[in-house]
Formats: C-alpha cells, sequence, structure tokens
C-alpha cells in the first residue's frame, strides 16, 4: 500500500487524515461538512474538494467511516450484526470506487426482547463507533474491554477476545443539549457554559447516581437556583454531571470496574472524574483510534487491491 | 360566606370557578393567560377583565393556588414546608386585598441530602397541586395515599394522617415535548400525534420499566424506526409510553399499590393503563378538585374575614 486518507464523516463534522505505508498521520484536515450539510448527490463534489489533491496520488486509497455509510450518507453500508471481530467488519466494506475508495460498515445488535407475548427484539446501532474501538484495541493491546465512547449518543460496549459483544446506545449529550438550550432549565442557566466547575459537576454525579431518574434529578437545577444553593454559573457544570452521573448510574458498574474511553481530551477527563467517584479506573484514547482503525482494515484488503493501493 | 371565586392560575393557563355559599359550581371560565403572559404591574387588570363582574357581588372572596403566588406571580406567597396539613396550608395565605382576594401558599420539601462532606439539601416545590390534594382527599374521603399529579412536571405525593408528608417531581411531560419537538427523534415521528395507540403506548411503558435509563431507551424510538419494526404513526404513542412508563420505574411501586391520579381524563387514562402494567390500581380525580380545595380553605376563614366574604 501506498498512502492512506482515513476520512471519519460523521453527522455534523468531517475529519481526514492523509498516512503514509507505516500508518504515520501525515497532515489532518477537518471540515464542518456533516452529511447534514451534504445534498444527495453531491457527495463526490464535497469529498473532492475536500480531499481531492490527496487523492490525486498514484495509488492513494481512502477508508471512510461514520455516518457517510447511513441511509442519508453517500453510500449504504449494511450493518454488521454483532457479535463482530475486526475481520468481519474488514470484509464488508462497501466500495463507492473499486480499489479506490470504501466506507466502513457500521455494526447492529439486538438489545434482549420482552418476556411473553410481546417479545420484541430492541435492535442498537453505530456507524463510526465500531473502527474507533478496533483503532483502541491495537493502541492498548487489548482483547477484552468495557469501552465508553461519550458524546451526542453514547456508545457503552463490551468486547472480548477482540470481538465487539454487545452495545448500548445513551443519548446523554443530546439530553444534555435539550435540557440546556430548550427545557424550563434553561432559564435558570448563564447564556455561556463557562468553564467546568467540579465541585458542582461531582454534585450532579453524586446526585444522579443516586437516582431514581434524570426525569427527578433534572428538576434540582430549578429548586437549587430558586433557593440560591448553587450559583447561576456553576449551573451548567451540575447539569452536565447529572446527565453524565445518569449515564454511569445505568451501567450498574462493579466495584473497581476498569473503563476504556475514547474521546476528546475535555470529554474523557469529565468522565474520569465521574467515574472515579464509583471507584472506577479509566483509561483514555483519544481521536487518533480512527486513524489506526482505518489504517489497519487498509492492511487486511486482499493483494488486487492491496496493488491497486 | 357569600361565593367564592375560585382560580387556579398557573404557569400557562388562568381558569376560575364561581361556587355558591354550598361549594356548587355555578360557571367557570378560563383563559389563555397563564402567568407568563402576564407582565409585572398587570396582574390587576387581567385579573379584573376575566373575573370582575363576577368579584362587583357583594362580600365575593376569592381565592387562588399556582404559579400566581411564585416571584413571577403576583404577589409571591412563601412555601409551607412538608409535612404540612390543610390547615396550615389554610393558615398561610398571602393576601393581596385583605379579605377580599388571597393566594394559597405553595409547598416546599426537602429530599435527604447527600452523605459526608457533600451533604446537600435537594428541595423540591409545588405550586397549585397541593389544593388539588386537599380537594381529591375531601372528595374522596382519604387520609392517607399515595397520589400523583401528572403533567409538564408531575408530582408524586405520600399522605398520611391528612398530611403531605413528601413528595417528588418528574419533568415527564417536558421531557416528552422536548424528545418530540426539538430531537434527533422528532425526525422520525409524524407531525400530528394522532390517536393514542394502546400497543404502541404499552410496548413503551414495558421497554422503560426494564430500564436502565430513559436515556438509552428514548434512542429506540430511532432503531425501531429504522428497522421498521413500529409504523410512524405509532411512534408518539410508543414514546408517551416510554417517558410515562420511566416516571413509574423511578417509583419502585410495591405489588398490588393504590394509586390516586389526579388530572384530566385523557390523562388519567393513560397512568391506569401503565399502572395495570405493574398491577396497580388506580382512582381518578379530575380538576374539580382544585375548587374542591379552595372551597374548603375558604370555610376556614377567621368569623372577621368570613363576615367579610
Amino acid at each position: 500500500m501506498k498512502h492512506l486518507l482515513a476520512v471519519d464523516w460523521g453527522t455534523s463534522s468531517l475529519r481526514g487524515a492523509w498516512l503514509d505505508a507505516t500508518g504515520k498521520v501525515l497532515e489532518e484536515r477537518s471540515f464542518d461538512r456533516g452529511i447534514l450539510s451534504v445534498a444527495p448527490g453531491e457527495f463526490p463534489v464535497v469529498f473532492q474538494a475536500c480531499f481531492g489533491n490527496w487523492m490525486a496520488n498514484p495509488g492513494a486509497l481512502c477508508l471512510m467511516s461514520g455516518m457517510v455509510g447511513s441511509r442519508q450518507g453517500w453510500l449504504e453500508a449494511p450493518y454488521c450484526a454483532c457479535p463482530a471481530g475486526f475481520a468481519e467488519v474488514a470484509a464488508q466494506l462497501a466500495w463507492v470506487e473499486p480499489g479506490r475508495i470504501a466506507i466502513v460498515p457500521g455494526l447492529a445488535c439486538e438489545h434482549e426482547g420482552l418476556p411473553g407475548a410481546d417479545r420484541t427484539a430492541t435492535p442498537d446501532v453505530m456507524r463510526g463507533e465500531e473502527t474507533q474501538i478496533f483503532g483502541a484495541l491495537r493502541l492498548l493491546g487489548l482483547e477484552d474491554a468495557l469501552m465508553v465512547l461519550p458524546g451526542t449518543h453514547s456508545k457503552w460496549v463490551r468486547v472480548r477476545d477482540g470481538r465487539i459483544q454487545s452495545f448500548s446506545t445513551f443519548m446523554t449529550g443530546e439530553f444534555f443539549a435539550l435540557l440546556r438550550q430548550h427545557s424550563i432549565l434553561s432559564r435558570t442557566l448563564p447564556a455561556a457554559d463557562g468553564g467546568v466547575d467540579r465541585a458542582a459537576f461531582e454534585q450532579g454525579v453524586a446526585m444522579a447516581l443516586r437516582g431514581p431518574s434524570l426525569l427527578h434529578t433534572a428538576f434540582s437545577v430549578r429548586t437549587l437556583a430558586l433557593f440560591e444553593r448553587l450559583p447561576a454559573e456553576a449551573m451548567p457544570s451540575y447539569l452536565s454531571g447529572l446527565v453524565i452521573g445518569e449515564e454511569l448510574r445505568a451501567q450498574a458498574l462493579p466495584a473497581g470496574a476498569h473503563v476504556v474511553v475514547i474521546g476528546s481530551p475535555a470529554l474523557t477527563q469529565r468522565y474520569q472524574t465521574a467515574l472515579a467517584l464509583q471507584g472506577a479506573s479509566v483509561q483514555g484514547v483519544g481521536a487518533q483510534a480512527a486513524w489506526t482503525g482505518l489504517w489497519a482494515i487498509a492492511q487486511t484488503l486482499p493483494p488486487a487491491l492491496s496493488k491497486a493501493a
């Protein structure tokens, strides 16, 4: 293989990295061109505008992951069923241009259904996170792990023998934004988030961990403000603690759990703080996990494609 | 006492009832003039426009409950602390015009604080519901009850020996509206709610009762749509079941619990359906609970005021 263009094309952002034959990142670019901003049929044009000069290199290969493989993306890449290992995902690439541009499939997983007559399996899905997960496993040299990829829709993932066994989505980041911007609580919160107030954040986490539900604990933002027990500028950190704490409460982690957090340094820091309140230890992996995952998939391509690449 | 004008003045609506000396409702009026629509200082003008002709009757008395007694209302009525009985609430009226117009105080209750150094009591509050609760206790002849007042901010209330011991707020109606209108799930939902799809509603309740959190179960609206396992027109009922089921999960009701539901017939019906899935029985009380509560408070006024009234 010569060079690899690794692309993480999500709902609201587009990131690309140019890797040499050894997997070293030579350059990165990011654009405000998530798939929601791209009209149907315009994906090739946007791709060319963002990465055309890199792809002009003879033998360049591009692998993409994320919502670009969804029904609203460039080309729909059918989901791989869990449990799924690195090899299955790598074998089911959806080729946009054979030998040149491919999309990594997302994963689907069936949660246990309801007992009795109401038996209805509830599916869960991810796109893009699977690539970061396989990248993180390589970076950390792990085959078994409990992982979380925090964000708008956080994913909690169980990996055994190098295979993703199951995962669950939590709409944590989206609930924060809804409460922050559109709920009655927004009247209590200052316009800007400011820095993280660690004490207020931890107070929110502790409140949420006691349960019983965010439906109830969220109301404390209003009452703590009403009785002036927490200053307005601490409220965004408190609310952040409430939603992240609710996500952690739902995991019912055993004592001394070890959790791999894949995400930005700022979010990883918040999860580390919150997990520490539960006595869990944390190992953090940054955004390079996506590049490592895509590069590893590129290495598995059959000789014909490797040659083309 | 001659006549009583009973007023329930909330955040988004204003309702009044004209009662004779026996407590019989002679006429009701409702207006789109919740306190959010009333500028500071304009409460007397709005009150006069809505109820002036009733209050022109010699000796007419007006008792009001709801957010009209909040800091953003006509006159702030300090909260009564729980446990609180009917007598305490009736004795702490805030008089807008002595002997003529008064506001019933709301209730505050302290949830247990956190242990250790982080000990921070978390208050909870209600305004207006206390009056409905005392009215419902009279209507049903009860001294002990577990009650729920469903709505934008549902209240779960424990009554013992005729006194409100404690209560908890759940932002159920507001979370439904946020998810319905502003979240990514709104793209999956039809514009109109349509009628209640009972099977979909019950499926949502059952999903939520299994837990672990609405942060996770809400995502199933998206995936059930993605895999076409539930038609779009059933989704609003399913989502309604998810949020109400989450509220019920948080109560951890014992088997065979009996719950008094105070609310509109439509909401009471949904809660009855959801509670039945947990084996609980339901007794419903409608909007007249507010009038009964205000009339009962009027009966307690000291002779001087009773004479004035």
